[in-house]
């Protein structure tokens, strides 16, 4: 059988990005085999993995050819990214990477440099990467690629995201949640996702669950999920190419009718949910590599996972089968005379931004419109007297959000599983529904086609989702049970490595930073208990790059919004805020709280008592519930020990108390030291873990008088005061600490100490006996007033 | 249609366990109508959720009548576990709950207390949780109920694992992924799992994915990962009380043929893979609750989820319609006039530990047989001279470990992503295989259908297999990439917090351990990269409970041994172990080890140059690199500052670090003072992030002086002395640390730390030019012979 000329030149193409990706795991030097292969011209340490390469290849060179043909706007996302010498051996082949990368040019000495720097030291890492244009996916962790394709197609109609989702992968959670997200795609609105799930039959060593089930049942699964998949199988290539192609035309065709479809409908509210068209291409591993080395299969096996020919330098017989393999892809009619690929590549390239890897979508900061900020303010809470009147800060977050979501219809969207209500979030169903594209019955509640609110019970996914999204361009918050975003550690982890090597990526552009509003906290988990109390998200992510990450705890209803403000506004950060969804004092104006906020913290001298004085004790605090129960504690100060002079802190950007030279946001040790003074004793009450504050400010100076409560590991399903109670961080064990450090407060102050424990001691039996707090506590309000300061 | 007496009692016990449910969320007395029901006998704070509570009581009802019917050795997974007043109804009518809690009788004051309880300050939680009899799920976090499910039925013929997975965790990642796990359940030596994929319709507040889409979409999706699935849907009682025994009947019939087959089938190599049947239940979201309150529909709809009626002591006709939904499920013909479950409920119920809430194994301490450990001596590293000679700790642990699996062939499981013979573990393929019940080809390494090493690139399954196994009372080991095992986090809080929880229950007996060995770790990613290095697990493993976590970073390969052998004979602990896979020094005969991981940290006199002296300087480090270049760094400073006295500090139980009131483990004052001095420098090589150490030692007296070096998220693909130069964790700087800290050292030490400057600087260019590290530094040895040292 003769390919036709179309597919002669994806054959083409396709040989030359095998032979460049095995170029990339072994060669230092004579890059186009002008010579016979030596032992020198190989790299010393053989890394890389050239298993999944010759499938990536497959694809690419196939997409390749139907954006060519139809004049698609398509992006690429390599779901085994260990294949980084397949995706960045297309790049080069398009030109994309040498425009990036100029001194990698077109031509031999940019071939020899393209191979050299692979997984090279100085040079490349061996995955998909942040450094390989056309990526929005790093290719590390597995299991991600198929909801970042997902991300970057909502709202984007006419984006094709073909996915090649590795079947290692597929046996990840995340990968397997994925799927499902047919049910949240929206065929007039969203653009497509083209998946090709690539059965290469291993992973590591072991063979994988999906290349080994009858491919009636894998059929059946995908349909189950709202797929209708075509499967090309095959290890010869001039078969496999006619198949292949064959089956992406087909898809490509019924993604264009699923959109014709879904215009012609008439309105958005009754486009339905098609069945969407997607690939199984079952092809060796490692496919044209070594068939079998040293007497063992290698081709088509899990031998050929990483590096097929292990020993080229030491042993002869290698070297002279990496030679016959390169020389199998007949390099000299794929490279002219310079070194450059021959013509009918380049004609087979598409041509600018059709190219995958110069597709603007995928440097997704190029095509970035900031958000239009409405004014908050309308949205602010009176205060009048600080510490008088509550309200529940993410509620009045939520009808800001109102407003930003509908100033911003076409790039904003809010992700969560399921808990945008519970998180109070409510008002922005005033403007917006939640997606949803399966059925739908009378009596649901805001559930659309159109729904910019994503929820969907999966963290994974709404972080995945997200970071599509915000990679591609657009905005978005992802709202979260602050204890269960430990659920998505990893991805956080990927996400931000992504960000702080993009920092050194010129061209790449900055993207709108990644936000999470993490609310039903710790301290007000009264439905649920135990399991739902865990306020370590922040600790984990204080790990990454200062340079990247921020956390915020914003006190009360005014500095949620201004925190909000600031933060999406951003671009190539993880803003973490922490905020509470029950009613709350309220304590700051917005014009104060802004002002706080930019700050980062301050003292507030309407609730202190050393007006300007220099303080017995300074009382910290970090998140809305130790705010109050300091505020509590300080007010007994007052009103036992009116001579103590105490100064109170508010922390809202916790960044800022770490050394300059640790993080941006670091405070100077001369401001460090006026605020929380060279010597008095500092009892800090934190919202989270209370070494975290130790972790961040053991380099200053007054550290060792530093004392700090936070929550202990100590819960259960009880209510909020018994909680603060549990874990010595309420106002009466406050005092208490007060009282143990400041030296010389003599007998009353011993008196009100003994008063405290017996208070703990009625509080707790009020709790038991009742059911609920005394209401005497839960309805505490800051007794003063405090006109001057509340900033009106 | 009227009900045959079997299921007559089964909806009997269905409206009884209803009512003890509703009357947990509500009631704080009056438990039996006996009076028309006035405010003061409702809570004031109404916590928990009704809305899954009946589809689990019928559940649980059904499986009752089976068990009794068929003598079935059964256990019950609750998936849906914020059904915890469910469930806790069921063990109160089975009787256990008042043999395990005998305040709460059976009778009215015992189903006083039951209600009062729930939900109360001081009393129980709302969910399934440990305080559950016949639980093995903590209920708060969802996702993970059928892995554990399998986990539990791994080596337990006989057993039957009935699972209810609810359509909102069926969203999740981990849930997703855990139906393929009938790819590696062996019908002949494991049990069997029942799903009951329980389909009310909502998660929070929206409808989920697998309710909405077409039934035989759904059939196909449950097809495809292996499931038969029966489907069970209604809202008239009678009608699905027949349905349901007919389905389960079914289900049960099938799983013994299943048994019968793969008993007869011979030899154990033939072992086919069956369909395994489960049951798709689709019945109302707060069934048999109040169909409408103030005007909107409750049952059926998301509105069911928490507490349907939500104003009960103030709005009398709440409170009306709460006393006729109560007097709905006829409380006088359930109990007697004493308040105990009438004779027909009794008779219901299995006897003794057939009942789901009295099964051993789900206790499983009380089925633990402690593993047979075969000394470590036989595969011991021989150390003549400390620092000389290398091997691959994983690889000498594998060889033990084959001879764990071997002696314990009946309890012993090693868990792992598809890296156990990337992490060198791959002895233990001598004496077993890789479980895997789907299609095996010739050429297969090393997969069999009674295989013990599980291997699936989903951490989520591997933890939640693990966890399975180990509450169940059987042993193992997870091995993971040190970066990927973020991706169970919050899987690990909350096994964390079920053995903290269980600490304070006599009843609950303890469990093997959780053994976690992390290899590949951060400073070896060399074919891998930035994606792949992250040590922060450890950050996150230690901010829980003291009682329950411990690190383990032992410096070479019989070091691992020592530690190793500690972990797998322990119980209600989570091991957190990391160890390398590459070739490294060794430094302890394996008696030697033996007493330094005892004392978990202690001084190398060999290495040092203090001898008994006060040292100028102490250099510890933590971890196998640190260790190397902390060495070679010491080599450096006795060549050329022999005058200087240096000691050298291992530490291994990282928990020593901290005091003694902060963790059991923790190092006395004193005798961290006399290590580590009271006021000399300390530079500390760190395997993980630097800041670990500072928030471990804040409170030690020479803490001012502490300087440490580890991973502060530098990193790319390139060799293994570039990574620890990119986090100036290598010998040079370490030298130049010293210098910089310790005073008085003179010129000669200023020509020092410039040589070190250029070493750098030449080994940086080396790696560059070269590909490779320097061979002078890559196979550095302890320069000196120490045999007194070395415990010959």
């Amino acid at each position: 059988m003769a390919l036709d000329p179309d597919l002669q030149a994806v054959d083409l193409w396709w040989r030359a990005a095998n032979y460049c990706a095995v170029g990339q795991i072994y060669l230092l030097d004579n890059p186009l085999l002008r010579e016979p292969l030596r032992p020198e011209h190989v790299k010393p340490r053989l890394l890389g993995h050239w298993g999944t390469s010759p499938g990536l290849n497959l694809v690419y060179a196939h997409l390749n050819r139907l954006i060519r043909e139809r004049d698609l706007d398509a992006i690429f996302v390599a779901g085994p990214g260990h294949g980084g010498p397949a995706v960045v051996a297309n790049t080069w082949l398009e030109g994309t990477y040498s425009e990036v990368y100029p001194q990698v040019g077109q031509d031999e000495e940019g071939m020899r440099r393209l191979f050299r720097q692979f997984s090279f030291p100085g040079g490349i890492p061996s995955h998909v990467a942040p450094e390989t244009p056309g990526s929005i996916h790093e290719g590390g962790e597995l299991g991600y690629s198929l909801a970042h394709a997902f991300g970057a197609a909502f709202d984007n109609p006419g984006l094709l995201v073909a996915c090649v989702v590795g079947d290692g992968e597929a046996e990840t959670g995340a990968l397997a949640a994925s799927w499902h997200s047919t049910a949240f795609l929206n065929p007039l609105t969203d653009g497509a996702v083209l998946p090709v799930l690539h059965l290469n039959g291993y992973k590591i060593a072991g063979p994988t669950v999906l290349a080994r089930i009858p491919e009636d049942q894998l059929r059946r699964l995908l349909e189950g999920a709202g797929w209708e998949p075509r499967f090309v199988t095959g290890d010869d290539p001039e078969q496999v190419h006619v198949a292949l192609a064959e089956a992406l035309e087909e898809c490509v065709d019924i993604i264009a009718a699923i959109g014709d479809r879904a215009r012609s409908a008439g309105p958005d509210e009754t486009v339905e949910r098609p069945t969407w068209p997607m690939v199984v291409l079952r092809t060796p591993k490692g496919w044209t590599g070594p068939r079998e080395v040293d007497g063992v299969p290698v081709e088509g096996t899990f031998r050929a996972h990483q590096v097929p020919l292990s020993a080229v330098r030491t042993n002869p017989e290698h070297l002279a089968m990496l030679e016959q393999w390169l020389r199998s892809y007949r390099p000299e009619e794929l490279f002219d005379d310079d070194g450059a690929p021959v013509e009918a590549i380049w004609r087979a390239a598409p041509r600018g931004q059709r190219r995958m890897s110069d597709n603007p979508h995928a440097n997704g900061g190029l095509l970035m419109r900031p958000l239009d900020l409405p004014d908050a303010a309308g949205h602010a809470v009176e205060v009048v007297h600080p510490g008088r009147g509550a309200s529940a800060a993410t509620q009045v977050l939520g009808g800001w959000l109102r407003d930003v979501m509908q100033d911003n219809a076409d790039r904003f969207r809010v992700m969560g599983p399921d808990e945008t209500a519970s998180n109070r979030l409510q008002d922005l169903f005033e403007v917006t529904d939640r997606t949803w594209m399966a059925h739908r019955y009378a009596g649901d509640d805001h559930l659309a086609p159109d729904g910019r609110v994503m929820e969907v019970l999966s963290e994974h996914l709404c972080q995945g989702w997200l970071e599509g999204y915000l990679l591609t361009g657009r905005h978005g918050l992802f709202n979260c049970y602050e204890a269960f975003v430990h659920i998505v550690d990893s991805m956080f982890n990927q996400h931000a490595k992504w960000l702080k090597v993009t920092r050194d990526l010129p061209w790449r552009r900055p993207i709108p930073s990644l936000n999470y509003l993490l609310s039903s906290h710790v301290w007000r988990q009264d439905h649920n208990g135990f399991s739902h109390q865990d306020p370590g998200f922040i600790d984990h992510v204080v790990n990454k790059k200062a340079e990247i990450v921020r956390v915020y705890l914003p006190p009360d209803a005014n500095s949620l919004l201004a925190v909000a403000e600031h933060c999406l506004a951003g671009t190539d950060k993880v803003n973490v805020i922490v905020a509470g969804k029950n009613p709350a004092l309220d304590y700051l104006t917005l014009e104060r709280a802004r002002a706080h906020c930019a700050r980062g913290l301050g003292v507030w001298e309407w609730a202190g008592t050393s007006a300007g004085e220099e303080p017995d004790v300074v009382m910290a605090c970090a998140g809305d519930v130790p705010t109050l129960e300091t505020l509590a504690a300080v007010a007994l100060l007052r009103e036992h020990l009116p001579e103590l002079r105490v100064r109170v802190v508010n922390v809202v950007d916790l960044m800022r108390l770490q050394p300059t030279a640790e993080h941006p946001h670091g405070l100077p040790d001369r401001d460090f030291d006026e605020l929380f003074t060279p010597d008095r004793p500092v009892v800090f009450a934190f919202h989270g873990y209370p070494w975290l504050i130790h972790r961040l400010t053991y380099r200053r100076t007054n550290h060792a008088n530093l004392h700090v409560r936070g929550y202990k590991e100590n819960g259960t399903t009880t209510t909020p005061f018994d909680m603060v109670m549990l874990n010595d961080l309420d106002r009466f064990h406050l005092v208490m600490d007060v009282i143990d450090r400041v030296p010389g407060l003599g007998v009353r102050a011993a008196g009100l100490r003994q008063e405290m424990v017996d208070r703990r001691f009625a509080a707790r039996q009020w709790t038991r006996d009742h059911g609920e707090d005394d209401p005497a506590i839960s309805s505490w309000e800051w007794p003063w007033p405090a006109e001057d300061e509340a900033g009106r």
